[in-house]
């Protein structure tokens, strides 16, 4: 929750205007269409982020802007490419990484600050955008991820011949479409928690992501649990919050 | 199609009653609750079976005594060990083979008749039941049935100890409840085709085995083909005629 | 993997039998029914665990008898009393836990230890038996685990009441039926990751669980990982993994 | 029911056409493509309102021009801007209203008619437009309606900080995507009706919406009853239909 | 919320005991296995309802016990008989209505509170006990309630019979199975909120209750707002506090 | 509807009770807990059905027992042995037709009116309740129904054995459990109207019936319409009626 | 079954080409994409009908063009109208009717042949393309069809002032979007046989037709069956092969 | 797996670069996007085949170029044509069969390598393009493949008059969208295995092949097993396994 005294003597060094003051003991800043969390990181330890899908480049600007003022971190999934040449074109400071449809402001370079890494390992080379986000959530975390793909189960020595980098994380995101088996094969060789991610890679029967949704759901390998489908930045948001707690 | 000569002689010779020449003629044999499909082996190299979920004792003593007259082995399938011992009352030489529900009644003693085996490998203790009724379906069509029990993918090095087992059969049937991984798994390992027949073992978002049905027909391994939740009888006859073609 | 050496010299010491040296050397222990994976706590930290729902008094007797010999730590889910009471006939030493539907065996007593603790948060009355798995599944990883149960939203002041207990955790277990709004609450209001379970808590278009299973999975609170419907075993497997992470 | 004798007395004064009469009488008007329902206000106390998704321009231009000659107020849902743009070159009298895809006209202005309001209540910016098109059917009911936006739960404060204004009103309808959660919590702090709008907002299992709708359809809060799926229409219509009782 | 100079003078004159002021100064009792809601009718007008099923009888004596201490009325829902009995022997001032399958305890006698009625309008014969639920419920809100059974629509003219008295009521409940047609029937005849119970009455295609469900999400007519399969008690929460509004 | 003069002499002439009139005139006679439609057979041209699950005898009793007094026959469907019994203990004028779980009363016994017949085709031996229950229904409408059973697809020439008799009816009822193949095989094979009626035989991935119902919706065979699964009556009532038209 | 004799009589007086009669001696015609089922209206009493949905013009024309030799009735459904215009250029003597998506093909004009007629009826103005596909294809059959828009239960008026001409058809088709209950009660008011064909209109939890379609599957009045969603086609023949019923 | 020697020897020989003996001593070639599975043939028989969909035209260059060093065969499924194009226009070695949307590139022509041939029978026009990726893949494995079409039960005759040819094949691939009866009507009539293709052709409840899927799964003919709705290419390499086993 805001420091009440600490605004107030903002305030009065005219460092905080009277609006800005308000918002920060509200916990929350009011725009026409968003009603922005700004004590989400008090709460959670990390700021809001922002669901881009559907949004308005002026949304999208109209928030981030709002946020920047707040935050150390501003994070929009979802953007398409157009979406966030527009977004740059007025805000040149805005990083887009096209491979995880994600836009980044931070005030300080994204790096590891902590030993450690997240293993980001996908079944598929079709699995790929979905670990990206995946591994630049972890990385807006402070801590590193290191990517793994095209190793699915259909080719399992794949797998081995990276499992000892795989047993070396923290924590495991495993990442897979089709019918999933990947998690249950990764789970079954190591100690560490898997966050399973179903993708939507697939046809038929596959119903979009559900096939792989049930397959990690019924894991018969234990210390699973599961994000929703395509939601790779779920997935790093979950991973990041573990692997944050080995330095406490 | 019946050999109309044959049977004019037969019924000459008084081996065969007029009523029974007709059913041959007709390749069918008429009860008041069942059309029994005597054409059935000619047709599809196999005779007819029954389904006996849901028959009452009285309709399958019927309807096996008819079959009997035509047919060297009558297998009924789904059979309760109390409807088993009924029939047995009656019927003393049917076997009972408890752990597979089967009735089986043959002229001759089931031995293989071609080199070759099938391997039924399945992922867990609870696959017992559908592992059973497999491999007796193998061992009716006259192949050898090996069975391979709990080897499921959380503990993958217990399928590599008997893999090699596995690929030296002609034809592998792979038996999963829970997430179904293990068929994919396998079938990334082996050259010979593979019958995926996924169980109802797990609870909640198994669903009653759709689970793992839709991890079986999205494996991203090759050389799958899926059969009905917990149907053994169906992967074992599957195999069977495969199987069976070596020795063409 | 097995320290061959030391088994060795434990064969030659007469401590080990040929055929218990064998089934370490292999990972694996043979039973007609089940291939026992000896290996699991080398890989994952955690020895194997017994599903206890399907098997026989007979097979549980047989599973537990085999696995005191290689693990300090014997642990059965989904055990109704009966068979319970029948286990504990024959193996007096097996404790029951029968609000969570648990046989444990241990060579030492459980208790935590490591700093820090698991708060299991349940929705409703109606939950308290996953609840229970839960929390001793993470008792038997050597954490400590507090439930808090019946905080459900529709009061959701009494949520708020135990809150500073919750946030104090270090990992917390989220369990609710219904439509599993409790979840995304949490999860909006801590700093540590979110493990949930739905449960079949309901009717009507409940579905089994679905309900609550697609909300948790739809969270609009960042931080949150699900597990299978009524699944309190693998949230609390998922919990004692990560709280483990934090005294390494 | 139409009245009788004030129909002939406007045919005798010239004040209605004969075939208009007849309409009138039978409550109902022929166009080719639709049968109007003139009788609807009589019954329902609100005129047919015209379902615009895939009617054509033409089709909407017959259909509000005999609807005018009927009614003071003409409420078309569902209309898209092209389509509406079209329509107003023929009817300048007609209204869009572009964040509620609605097209208006009505005979006096809209002004509320009796005390006390209604919440329009969404959980997040993505619900904008479905909360304008409940907030604007309470208007036409001349009621007053309250939108109150991005209140969702993973930022509960937000909701609290309204919940003032949300406890004044008589109706609250309350609309969420995602996991829907907002409604149960909302609906254990008031003592009004709730009616609940699922959206189809979000991705992967939510399915289009059905998660939220199961979610609200399985509230462990009392009060709550729903509507289709993103049918802010239906909700502002029950609303406002309840809000009128208060008057009576 | 609870009113602090009021409990403490209780205190004070020894009306109530130290432990008792605290539960109400939380606004929580707590159980072993429960943390009522002491506040919730300060919060919602009505007090905590106890869902029946799957509680046994000792928690449901101690749950009512507890709760007759703070509150005027105490309601438990989905009780069926042998839990009734064994409640009533202990606790004798609980009258059990069975037809409902409720438990009710009050310190008044239940009576009309104000002007008006709600009618409980129920297609078949099968869905009387969900009527009957749905009529006690408003009546424990202090309105009347008029059951009117097997008027669905296959002979229409049975309902046109009773349309005046349908017509006369301030709220409507409609209660149908199959395929749900007559709330369709029943909202466009009148000028009231109509509150749809899907019912699991039916077989096959129904899907215990989902074909009725659909039907009533996707009413052609206006002015209906669902809610769960056979949740009677939901429905006349619901319409009591739309009823209840009336008289504010 | 009814004679108005008609009653009026009869009730003159002391042959009607002043409350039997109220019930004719009204076209309903109403009991505690239903509402019985008198105005049924003048309507659709066959009385009033009642669907005898979930009913007691004492209710079952009481309907039989009023329509008894208007109705030339009285069908109760869904009956098991065990009612029927107990209700034939009271009325031993009423028949019970074991196979088709149907009880029956009439006047006149039940002889065909009209030439031709409808044909009631199914695949199984399970699915001869189903098939009793459609030919019994046809035959309460003065039809001839020919049931022949056990002709499914997997030995087509037993269909054809009997393709003439099929050829020759008037209406075909289709019915088959499993993938309900035969439906579009014998629609493919006559000019008659086909009524396709599912039934629940089968396991696994059928889904009590779904799996025949998909089949027959998507026929690829022209002429089919279908009812729902295992309603056997829905489908001898239909070619029922279809049939009553060729003597019009 | 071909005519033999008048085959051999036509080919030799030259009517007839070698490749021409051997075609209608295997009942077939061979295309490279196609075999034309020559003998379907033989056997069913109705020509083979064209699929036109994903077919291209060059096959649309090739089939056309190679049925017009054999039947004296051409149907093709599902044609877009770009497809139409195409094919029309080639073929200039086919019919396109676009409300009802068909190109039709006669020798000789499309009038009744019989008395009575089949009622279309439909509930919405969106269900016009279904309707019109229904009604032409009744047409097709030599049969009167009238069709009846927008008299959905939302003003049930609108059915009442229709209901003579529905009563005096023979077959009535009744199509419905959205609930479907539309169908329940036009079942529940006439004595002919009705074909219901839910529609997609709707949206939301309609499920692009399956509310309807359950609906319809779960009507509580009998004499109903049903149709795929949207298979205006389908009903049309069902009900053409019924009313050609009434004049043999 | 990878023969150590032979590689030293051609490393030495300098016929292989110190980089393509690391790739194939680990059985694996990494590219940026991809884990390529050289030892693939090795395991099952048959190369590392290319799933075309949602790769870019650059990936596949990538992909194919780096295979066509390792393997005899490379196969792309799923390619459209403006792919296969640009594919080609850079490797126009690389064969596209556009019927089947593949890609292949082969050292040696295909030809048929051993006697007897695989079936390929479609129900309909509509399931060309699954038939000819079936016959291709087919080919692929050095057998002979049959293509069959149109040839759906609804003229069942044009069946029977290919069963010759159906008959006398080793594997019978049996393609149907719609309901899917085709598959039990041919299993029921053969003694060769069936390997069951759903097609997602057809519309409303047909839910894009699950019901062809559903029938399949429970078709009363045994012998059948099913894969993926569309997928061709996983019943071609089924088949293909099959065939090829006879000849060993």
């Amino acid at each position: 929750m805001a420091d009440l005294k600490a605004i107030l003597e903002q305030v009065k060094a005219g460092h905080l205007s009277i609006e800005q003051a308000e918002e920060q003991l509200a916990g929350a800043s009011q725009l026409d269409y968003a009603t922005l969390d700004l004590d989400r990181a008090g709460r959670t330890g990390f700021p809001e982020v922002v669901y881009g899908a559907g949004k308005s480049v002026e949304q999208l600007i109209g928030i981030i802007d709002r946020l920047q003022a707040h935050q150390d971190l501003v994070l929009v999934t979802r953007v398409r490419e157009e979406q966030a040449l527009r977004v740059q074109e007025r805000m040149p400071e805005i990083q887009y990484i096209a491979d995880a449809g994600l836009l980044v402001y931070t005030r300080e370079p994204i790096v590891p600050k902590r030993p450690g890494y997240v293993a980001v390992v996908a079944a598929g080379t079709s699995d790929w955008q979905v670990a990206q986000e995946a591994a630049w959530t972890v990385r807006c975390f402070g801590s590193e991820a290191r990517v793994i793909v095209d190793v699915g189960v259909a080719g399992i020595h794949r797998l081995f011949h990276r499992l000892e980098e795989i047993r070396g994380a923290s924590v495991i995101i495993c990442i897979a479409g089709m019918e999933g088996a990947l998690t249950s094969v990764v789970a079954g060789l190591v100690d560490k928690p898997v966050i399973a991610v179903p993708t939507s890679v697939g046809y038929g029967a596959n119903f979009g992501g559900v096939a792989a949704l049930l397959a990690m759901l019924n894991s018969c390998a234990n210390g699973v649990a599961v994000v929703n489908i395509d939601n790779g930045f779920g997935a790093g948001y979950m991973a990041g919050m573990i692997h944050r707690q080995t330095d406490r």
